[in-house]
């Protein structure tokens, strides 16, 4: 069991970054309100510690250090009203996608547009819960599933409609997967906080506005079922995300379809945990170099 | 550039796993025949020498370390012939998918059969030319692209056709992410000895007989485009791995179909680089505890 609250990982005023626990005013319940923590030592998958030393928050960075994050997997389909609004069927099995953990982004960081996702139309949100495993996990059942994970996160699976379905020959990574196209956070809340993840409000605001909100109990396959499936002949270890699919509401659904712009401001929300504040950039490739 | 003309990592004989620079006999090709290696010291993807220290090689394992891996990416229907038998257009844009690190093993490793992987019908080989990335690489042209590859493996995109086409919802890499089922190796041959990695012969053999055997030159992507079309708006790094496609001769592509059993002996063979040669081996739940 993890020793702290709701992780985070940010930049001090001393210039340096940590892990640590976030302290929340009285009365509030998003991570991204929290100005001090305390920080963490040790591993986090492992022995760590909460300390009494309190630190500043400058910025909250991604929640896990880039080391320590292994693979990403997401679902699709996996409420039953965006599997509708997308006309495609119900999901048998959990359907299942990657992004490169170099699409992983913070709880503030801007979504880089590059040009190649700027040609066509289809640049949309998805609102999702994170998962984060904790441990090594191979074969569990539903019922001792949550055993193995660390916490949970609100993320934004920024897909592009056009890339992901019609030029991606089907196969939806390549259009979801662009660098920053997966900010989550704001920070990890243990699962001594939050016991049952399918009882969740969840939504997005797109530049102030309501456009997605749900509650994690319309998922198909809740956490505990998630987990269980995909650690059958496939072991998730500590560090793996797994982003559990969208309710309805996203752009593509809607009628006329609202595609996001440049300078377009998405909220993406979780009961208990907080928001995700991203705004959209269209770069040119000279941004994109390294 | 790199230091090293063959990059393996394998088991000494004093018990301790090295990087190696492979020392072949006189006349052999196939780094699977190397039993000595010299010790390869220092960041592989940075400052690193050969040394004079030659070691004896007990076991070759996946020529890179786990911690050394981030994203494995996989083309489909990157040979016009394969794309014909599995009865799909040509594609417009490399179609890509991913699996997870945990699927890698190495170049004599077998290949697990999980109990739910021995369901419904199509476990199938694909042998395929596998570029590692050295550099981190982000809107590379395709006459720069080459400048980023470490080297190359030869690897098989092993594939469990009823789960990746029809179980996974359309999306392929559930039913080719499962623990062990991207075996490589048997080393990483260096750009300097490989200039064009578009003319070499691949292949697989299942139980001594030939079942695929065609020329890299087929590839609709070639390695230089499907670097510089991967790296648009998405940073490939170090470690990266990219499975280029397989070509035609699938057991899927027979007629009739032919899937691997437990016991059946794969062997994909790159020229220049060597053969990985891994058993089936149908396993149970248990096996699999971690």
């Amino acid at each position: 069991m993890a020793a702290f609250s709701r992780l985070v990982r940010f930049l001090a005023r001393d210039g340096r970054t940590y892990y640590g626990d976030a302290i929340l005013p009285r009365g509030v319940t998003d991570i991204a309100q929290a100005r001090q923590a305390r920080i963490v030592q040790g591993d986090i998958f492992g022995r760590h510690n909460v300390t009494d030393r309190v630190a500043d928050i400058r910025l909250l960075l991604a929640p896990l250090a880039p080391e320590d994050v292994r693979t990403v997997r997401c679902l699709g389909l996996n409420y039953a009203a965006h599997a509708r609004e997308s006309k495609m069927p119900i999901p048998e099995y959990p359907i299942v996608f990657y992004k490169p953990a170099t699409a992983l982004s913070g709880p503030t960081d801007p979504i880089p547009v590059h040009p190649i996702a700027q040609q066509g139309t289809g640049l949309d949100y998805e609102c999702e819960l994170v998962a984060v495993i904790g441990k090594p996990c191979a074969d569990v059942s539903e019922a001792r599933a949550l055993d193995y994970v660390l916490g949970y996160a609100v993320g934004n699976d920024v897909s592009h409609r056009d890339w992901q379905i019609r030029r991606g020959g089907g196969q939806w990574s390549l259009g979801k997967g662009f660098d920053g196209w997966a900010p989550y956070g704001p920070g990890i809340v243990s699962t001594s906080l939050i016991a049952d993840p399918q009882a969740l409000r969840i939504g997005t605001r797109l530049n102030g506005k309501q456009v997605q909100q749900a509650s994690t109990a319309d998922m198909i396959f809740g956490v505990r079922k998630t987990i269980a499936f995909l650690s059958q002949g496939t072991t998730l270890m500590p560090g793996d995300l797994i982003f559990t699919g969208t309710p309805q509401g996203v752009g593509m659904g809607m009628n006329p379809q609202v595609w996001l712009k440049d300078g377009d401001v998405v909220e993406v929300e979780l009961e208990g945990v907080g928001t995700c504040t991203n705004k959209v950039e269209f770069g040119t490739t000279r941004d994109h170099k390294l």
